[in-house]
């Protein structure tokens, strides 16, 4: 299979540690977003949203959205499950990534940094304290959310880190100060490890 | 169970979908955004994050995050199942629930809207081209992906209207011109009926 992708982009990095801590064979295609390749004809094919990440299986069938992505090889291939089969274990771990998923990494992305800057002409230190603020209210909510180490859900990485680390990479792009969140920290640090 | 929501948050209307078309019995407790009932402390003690829906089992478990809570009651509710069981149809209709969650619904809510008009002062006109901006993206891609009727995926309503209904009820409160697309409005006007 074939994983459409770009190395800065966190919804990408979020399929690429899934498919790594399955082991799972995979064809990385980059995608460079700031040079536009994804708005070009020969992406546009690939995916009408002109996102990254996407999965082209080796039948040509392509899948967007991570979500979908990660939990069709985590169904498909069993070595190392991501995704927990008990109902009540599942929900908390799905309500985990959704908050970075829906809450924060959909407000902070390129697309929407570069509308309120070319669009809307926002300055540089409100663009930055935007990106702040929707960090800052996430983070504080999964923080609330970390009772245990080195892994947040289980005794090995799940789909919670597969979601957690790309996020703190772009926080720490942006430097954002990660002291804060002392247990987010220690996850980020021991994943790293 | 209890479910808290507020009549106008497309995410709480998804969860009441999901609920009602799988004839579960609840207690709705209305959360009114509008009156900042979402930020005192009543409430604030079932969501750290503020946010409408949460669902509060009997046990007194909380669940946040809409695709949490719809993928645990159509785990332990097996009647009417709302999400596929095969890898790729449930691949499929996962990755057009998430352009709705993570690519609409995200950066057109009320704590968004708000933001950028009090801390960034954007002017109504830019606030509206800004919601549009972002429902003609999303909506153009789910467009594209409907190729049935009356239901998206299924001979029966499944997660992909749970999401579908809501986001297009929230679009026609902001006058946009569904007419451009067809086969949303299709699949709208036949769930209504």
């Amino acid at each position: 299979m074939k994983l459409y992708s770009y190395y800065r982009s966190s919804s990408a990095y979020r399929v690429r540690l899934a498919l790594n801590i399955k082991g799972i064979d995979y064809e990385l295609v980059p995608v460079n977003l700031l040079e536009n390749e994804h708005q070009q004809p020969e992406f546009s094919a690939k995916s009408q949203q002109g996102l990254v990440p996407v999965l082209e299986l080796d039948d040509g069938t392509l899948l967007s959205q991570t979500a979908a992505i990660i939990d069709y090889i985590d169904t498909l291939y069993s070595c190392h499950p991501l995704i927990p089969q008990n109902p009540l274990e599942r929900a908390k771990e799905m309500e985990f990534v959704n908050i970075i998923a829906c809450d924060i990494q959909p407000l902070n992305n390129l697309r929407v940094l570069n509308y309120l800057k070319q669009q809307i002409a926002v300055s540089s230190d409100d663009n930055l304290a935007w990106y702040r603020h929707w960090i800052d209210k996430g983070f504080a909510a999964l923080e609330s959310k970390v009772t245990q180490h080195p892994f947040i859900f289980s005794k090995q990485p799940t789909i919670a880190e597969c979601y957690l680390i790309p996020q703190i990479y772009n926080a720490l792009r942006f430097n954002i100060d990660m002291t804060i969140y002392p247990r987010l920290s220690a996850i980020y640090n021991s994943c790293n490890k």
